[in-house]
């Protein structure tokens, strides 16, 4: 008995302390691809609530990972290393970092079999984390967000499958796959070509491909679908203008949705700057669906 | 002893509880204006922790309201009574509601002797705030922010005195005091002719009056300043493309600052959803200064 | 021979006397619709020189009316009636006006036997023009604009066929046909469904009709094509957002294109003010395609 | 006798040949500037009706080089070197190219007095044009364009000299004179405070004098002087942002102009394309002001 009154005044000072303070858990989970024949690493992370709230179903966020990145980026890129963990404490969901790889783009591609990311995403890993975790295994309690190519797959993702997420975000989203659309350099030009070609094709053989697999031609569907909608861009990003684009294009067929311009670039700094801003956004709709853990 | 780990749970239960919870206390202090000879009341929001916490000087957000408002409107208009009191706990700082009249526009009119509001905020509300609680007694710990008209206020009291903040905000801002500037009926023209007038004078007598005043003219100064803003508007609000204009010119003139769209209109649904957006912020400047109370 | 210099002297005095001189001969010709089973007229603008030029192949600008018009608009409607004649004289060359009905867009309705309207344009006027005038024949000489419906049908008949067109204008367009892309009251939701309604039936059943036929969705189209194009609106136009929507959709995708906004509205005053600045355009291209008659 | 017939065959001819056709006379005329204690030329460029309306009082256009150039600029660089005196002979105007000298920026330099074209421009340059040609001697018979600096000068000088000219248009104009609101490498920001410090100090040390000089400061003065305006810029300019950002603050408070973007960059293949369309706006004005000889 002596030992409860211990006990709260740790949880309470924990829960006081501010940055640098979390008791958040991290697994690091085998999530396996029937498509891809492969296995793939996820890293949860729990909040400390988690494992003495247990009856409670937890909403979870999927949070993705950019180009040339891997599932761990969320945790070992941000300068804040507890960042992850804290917030997860604070807003009391599960945060996935699943794997994207260097270069999915998170979608199935028509020309490589070994990259079936938007398969993997929307079966294989939320069906692993129901199956592993007490969550809130519908559509009201599962958010997603992503930075840079996983900005992109979070609102592809969510645009093409909304019976699966309550809301979306994207920071620095890059989101045209058309290297046409973009002010670039021979040199860039090429450099893009060559990492697209190997899962889309080349842009002159198939630009109908690259179109129809880009968010900026998706802004009816995002309307069609009503789902609550964050986006960000540093104003010294490279990606600002195709930002804008896709805000303007939403502002101009009325979808509702949130957008922010920030200082900063395609930096960390930035991006850790910005996710507290989607977990609050997101925390409103989870307690909205009435799925947020009091 | 026995009522120590009482008090723990209680306040523990608190702190998690979500909406609704919370243990801010709310003074209302009485503060003379020499300059108008009058008093006006505002409302003083201490966090929780303030009684508990003896020793710590607490940073302060001044929080001004709209137009035709008055100095209580934040506590008794959201849609959730408890917000600004939670936040008050959540970030533990003290929020400052002061009256501005129903239509100061938090300027010195310079033809109403009874209408001197930039020397009442800066210098009695602050000074008598100052002297009443444990405040951090310096800039780096004062934050202000507002709606509508009280969102001008804070860009302008804090664009002339900079001296005086760390960082400012503006939600649904009145940016610009031109009527000119904005496509509007007849009658709308006469109703604001009406309402500025007793303290610029008519715009047609008197347009360097109303240049000089607006926040839209004062881009230069906001980037010689330096000050962190946040910058918000919905875009169903009537003022969304003013707000717009002022963070066009911002972006042109590259002053940093945060802006943001959101879905909504000039309502209190929409300031209650931009309010934490704020203090999440300033919460981030307050700890970069090194005067949030942990 | 004494009649000559006579004859100069008047010729000169005309081609020197500005506004309200000029000799060019209006023809009205029936131009049947084998689709449609129906026979419309067409205005046929002859410039004065093609009576005497009697070896020339004069370009030809297709100029296309407004919802609610008919064929004659342009002749009848400008403030200044000699306005078409002066340019088809001042620019030696054929401007035909022909019928587009009070609501066809210009396009072959899927749902209406009775508006093909896309099929008589490109096949029945082309070709009868052609077959009745001295025309240069081929796609270097036919350019082709129009204002409001016409602007829409400017830019959609050699979207799709830029086979048949050197450039193409668009002045005040209507250029997106979906009502869920524009803020209007529901009176005038109503009336648009009703007038669409008959060519495309409801927007709720065929969307994709809709974004279909709609210039706005072929900014990539235009782009693959490469025609000039130039495209304007009055800024106190009802169209304006649509038009600065398509602008930078261009701007976004790098389609070189002229962009103007003028002050004015949806009045023949703005679309007289801007005829002559898409017949300076169109001369350019047609000069460099070396089709000008000298 | 015999040879009226021939000589008006020979006008005809050259009245209709288009490109490469024009009989305008150029005269290069000495005009003394008493501030500067200078002597500069200017082209003057006369219609061919000129020697022959011996009558008619002419309107005049006043057309200014950019940095770096010189008065004759206009006639040697365009690639067909015959537009001026086609556009002269088409409009029936006069046509004149003082000088602007490298960077003078078109103003008075408040330090140096050796540059002071503000002043050469509207009293020396006019004076001496009013009195040596018949001209229009009075506002509504001079209109003034420009490109790049001259860009920025027909509209700073219209600007603050309104009882002066008509109309006024910019090309391509640099119309903001601050280096702080450029997106530039330090290597440009060092060049550009090189060349501006002669005339107006170092930045740092005047902010107030680069803005007061700066076109981009004085919308709401173009406004109140309701000066008809045309301004344009290539897409592919450097200066495109610049000229966006002062057609939203003419949109913004409402001032009538006319503002296009057109395929290009700061070249002369752009300026060739864009001068035909200010004159075509200007004859317009002059037309309405009774003054365009006919």
């Amino acid at each position: 008995m002596k030992n409860v009154p211990r006990l709260l005044l740790i949880v309470l000072l924990l829960l006081c302390a501010g940055p640098g303070a979390w008791a958040a858990r991290v697994d690091t989970v085998a999530i396996a691809s029937p498509a891809m024949q492969k296995t793939y690493k996820a890293a949860v992370v729990l909040p400390d609530s988690y494992a003495k709230n247990k009856k409670a179903a937890y909403p979870v966020l999927y949070l993705l990972h950019g180009a040339f990145g891997h599932f761990s980026n969320w945790l070992a890129k941000t300068p804040d290393k507890s960042l992850v963990h804290r917030l997860a404490d604070q807003y009391n969901l599960i945060i996935v970092l699943p794997e994207g790889e260097t270069f999915s783009f998170y979608l199935d591609s028509p020309i490589d079999k070994g990259s079936q990311f938007e398969t993997y995403l929307t079966q294989d890993v939320i069906g692993k984390i129901d199956a592993t975790y007490r969550t809130v295994r519908r559509r009201e309690g599962r958010v997603i967000s992503g930075l840079s190519m996983g900005g992109h797959g979070a609102l592809y993702l969510s645009g093409r499958h909304p019976e699966l997420f309550a809301a979306a975000g994207s920071m620095s989203g890059a989101l045209d796959l058309s290297t046409a659309n973009r002010r670039l350099t021979p040199e860039e030009v090429k450099f893009r070509q060559n990492i697209f070609a190997p899962i889309l094709g080349t842009e002159e053989a198939n630009p109908q491909l690259y179109a129809a697999n880009s968010v900026m031609m998706m802004a009816d569907k995002l309307r069609a679908n009503g789902l609550p909608l964050i986006i960000d861009c540093g104003v010294d990003d490279g990606l600002i203008d195709i930002n804008r684009e896709l805000h303007r294009r939403l502002v101009y067929n009325h979808t509702p949705h949130d957008y922010a311009e920030r200082p900063g670039a395609h930096t960390w700094e930035y991006w850790q700057n910005a996710l507290p801003y989607h977990l609050l956004f997101f925390s409103n709709v989870l307690r909205a669906n009435g799925v947020l853990v009091p």
